[in-house]
């Protein structure tokens, strides 16, 4: 790609045939900003629904999607002090959160959402909301870490802390539950995996899962959960789909147990009946991806503990439209752009 | 009473027809045991539903109703080391809880429930499962505690600490509710009171209340809340209700605020939107009275801190159904049966 | 004072009588700064150090010495977004520590220390290193708050949080120790009080003191502690002394009880015996100051709980020296310069 | 050995030659104890202390010393709910310290110090002091666990529970630390090893140690240890010397790091410079074995994650001096005698 001139994905309206490639300046920074050359973007499916209309209703157009991208510092601010030309840094999505509890009104500085988004050739992020991108992983593998892996990597070390042993029941295979997956096991924690192929199964056993459940043999997934705890529950479960799903999380639930409400993939509500939640000491938490000193944390954790993002497939830049379909589908991993 | 004999209160049936008074023997300590002549006895909500067969459809008769008793040991087993005849005493509710995590499987030994209940001229507790009793509170007053106060402390000290300062939304002035409107001023929290009667709304003012919401007046009482909050939300909410309720709640919460779920006045689901509980982080937690050791704690708070239990009236042994009567219309405070 | 020119107490060197007024010209602020025009500025016992040359050794001068005021905002940076002009603010003390974990290597950003102090007519905030000052307190008051205040705050809510009706000592009766006191008496805590005035003590009492000992009368004020606990010990102690009297402080707290060393008047080693440490399972911490989150809850809580800081006495803009003098004779709650 | 008399190693005074071997009755269980036929029995350096007359000096005699067993329940008394003959158990060490905070007068029911040891053919335990073997361990391994393994997972997991990523620095080989070494491999974090001998270093990394330093080649390992983590310092310190080790303890830990004061191989006082503990708000905690509830979470996470404890040798029944005299010498890992 050319450094003079700045190529975009911009929706100009709802839906996949809406989004198109555009071109314009490349931007300078502001006294406190870094213009970021980006080297991968990754897929998050609130970016689906996003380009489709599901979610901010009200979007301003023209509008560059996505969150999550890694590249080089090519331009600094005059005040900026945190970085210089040259490092390989991810964007810190929430990005008016430093470290702490969330800013009251949230979400008004979200890349993606309420800031443009990721795929542009160039992107501006403020100094203080950039983090070092881990040096033992490639561009694409550390394009799937701000919102995917934060999210796994804050329900499971800040909202809480798990004690070594328990056990934590993970839904799915996609970006969050994989990345949640190789966290349990660096961890010291049981893993149950849950997914409607034996085949996705089989390869998250070899990311360490500690049991598997097939939902679609097993439909009484929350049943299997307790047999396989000798009755008693798991501790933990992430919860992805929410409605009645939420339903069997909380019979699959032991007693003082937790769960992390991440994802909406089957529903806008939840219900569930109070007597079990109160005799039983339920938590139930929202997760909103993590601030800035977290991130930071989990890039020394991944260099640590040596852990690899799985990247289903990369795609070109001109194969944007392709990517979002096969992210339709049901990915293992995570979908990633090859912005160079 | 005489000592000769054990005058009780026994269900042979639901309903509050089939509740009448019997005479039996006097109990025999086991080697850990304590017998205790009871002094006074409190009602709680559940006790009604429980007479009514709602709460435990599959109880076996006859069966002693209620849960909170003050009283004076009057024997100890002979291995009994924690007390001595003559002390006054209450029971620990849910018997098996001394501290920590509560047993995996809940409710196998609680007073009033899988136990038999208290209002009984003697009482028999484990030394394991009875606390000394606040020496500055009358019989009435001290009754009031295992149930009403530990509910309202343990959500308030245990499962969560807030931040002084902070505000916490009180849902009506029954028993738990004043509890915690005591708790709150004396913490330095901020407590908003919601209630359908302006006078029951003075009377919290005089206890403590910050500020009051009649939300016969103010349906949106959610929406009261926020204003009183300068939009933000309140940090912590004693859902008392459930259903729709919860709904409201949501929306006074504050970001990165609880709901503590405490009762099911109205409906036994809870359901809400997921988007707004994961956007504010909100954190809902089921709540189960408490363990021994935090009733020990909190009856050296009340001490310490001077707390006197809103007692609304005291009846007599022979006034049961009338006590009962006087819950249902929804007292200020606690209905107590004295039982000397 | 005249808004033409700044005044300010400047050390030349180390020493009282190396600290003299100069003028020079009103600074003008970075795009992300304010400039405050002073309205009070409060001494604390480091500053005494400082100024004498125990605590910072390689101080390089001109320096204008001490880190607390309160003052209006006369101008913003043009990238500013948190304030404006008119309001009153008051300056976070570590200006880079925002919230959670301070930064790695401390006070590379602390007013009065690494950055110039505020004994000026009109001094430089970052916009992120700056909080309300809460509107009913006067400027004496709240100039005493950024150091003291936030001192006990954060040792007594966020380093831990006691629970209700716990005990908490607090050693004599200077600006942090009546804020700890001041703080307990709000927060439900009973608070042990020592001095070696009886007439100070007096005085504690009045403001909230459950207990006091005087330490001239008793010498042995741990074992006194220990009485006043029925010999269990108490929960919480600020230790403000250091040396042998920590020695002493470990002998006072209960099992499981927490030391928060907050000051070295007296020596600058601690020392104590590892068997009692262990057994008791105590827990020592250091604490410095406070985050700006953790001063932002402070003031709502101030607010809501109507506290008063206590101000022994305030000075005119001349007597600085007579200030300092004050402060070595151990004042009542602080000292207070008033900078118009 | 015959199951008709009980053989113990018996203290009649302090030093090893007063520990001789004795035969009397086997015990019968009280109605809430198991009598346990020991199959294994680990040494402490505490024990070693303890027959030395260095540790508690009023030591009443005949004293069956030690802490640590494991052995298979041959009767139980006529109250027992929790247990069963049959069943492989270890015992509680603090026997009234079941979970939360520890009783307020510690060490009055604790095994091998108040209560009589372990080094017995029989022993009694109450039946709420016991827990299960973990069943994938041999008697040799298991009987390591009361002790050493339960002191280094309550102060990596309950005391404080370190975010994976993080780095820990354990002093030496012994029980405790060979414990913290696994448990910290496992959980993700990275361990520093520190021990004299690079033979000893070598075994620590394939156990897993992140890096080690041989503190006779490099006397100042607190600097080392701030070289190998880019000069920020170290998170977390089990300081098991004391003295003027904690000195360098200190110097060698990060901002908010944390000191557990474990062990007092060299000293009895523990002293340190006061400014950098608060500069650095530095937390020093005592840590003292553990609760009932830990051991149990410990148990299932032993078995879960597949640790194995390093058994060092083990000694015949007849062979207690010789054991003594091994633990001197600076074993790597446990000492055990078989007893069977």
């Amino acid at each position: 790609m050319s450094t003079d001139s700045n190529r975009s994905w911009q929706m100009t309206g709802f839906g996949l045939s809406r989004l198109s490639q555009v071109k314009d300046e490349i931007p300078e920074p502001g006294p406190h900003e870094l213009v970021v050359r980006t080297k991968a973007v990754s897929l998050n499916y609130k970016d689906k629904l996003i380009v489709d209309g599901m979610l901010i209703p009200d979007l301003s157009f023209p509008f560059v999607p996505t969150s999550d991208a890694v590249g080089e510092i090519v331009a600094v601010g005059r005040a900026v002090s945190r970085f210089e030309v040259g490092q390989r840094v991810l964007g810190q999505v929430i990005a008016d959160w430093a470290d702490g509890d969330a800013p009251p009104v949230l979400h008004k500085h979200t890349l993606g959402s309420s800031l443009p988004g990721m795929l542009s050739g160039h992107v501006v992020f403020g100094e203080d909301a950039a983090v070092l991108s881990p040096p033992s992983l490639s561009d694409a593998e550390a394009a799937t870490l701000p919102i995917a892996a934060l999210t796994a990597w804050f329900a499971m070390t800040e909202a809480t802390r798990p004690v070594p042993g328990q056990t934590i029941l993970i839904q799915g295979t996609g970006g969050v539950s994989l990345f949640a997956l190789q966290f349990a096991a660096a961890f010291g924690l049981r893993a149950i995996v849950t997914s409607s192929s034996d085949e996705k199964l089989a390869r998250a056993r070899e990311l360490g899962a500690w049991q598997v459940i097939n939902y679609r043999t097993q439909p009484a997934w929350d049943e299997a959960a307790r047999d396989l705890t000798d009755g008693l529950g798991v501790n933990h479960i992430l919860e992805m789909v929410g409605g009645d799903n939420s339903r069997c999380s909380l019979n699959a639930l032991a007693a003082d147990g937790r769960m992390s409400i991440i994802g909406l993939l089957g529903a806008t509500e939840i219900s569930f009946p109070v007597v079990p939640f109160m005799r039983n000491r339920i938590t139930m938490q929202g997760i909103s991806i993590g601030h800035r000193r977290s991130f930071e944390r989990m890039n020394q954790a991944i260099e640590a503990l040596g852990i690899k993002p799985v990247v289903d497939k990369v795609y070109g830049f001109d194969e944007v439209p392709q990517a979002f379909a096969h992210l339709e589908k049901g990915p293992f991993g995570k979908i990633v752009i090859a912005m160079t």
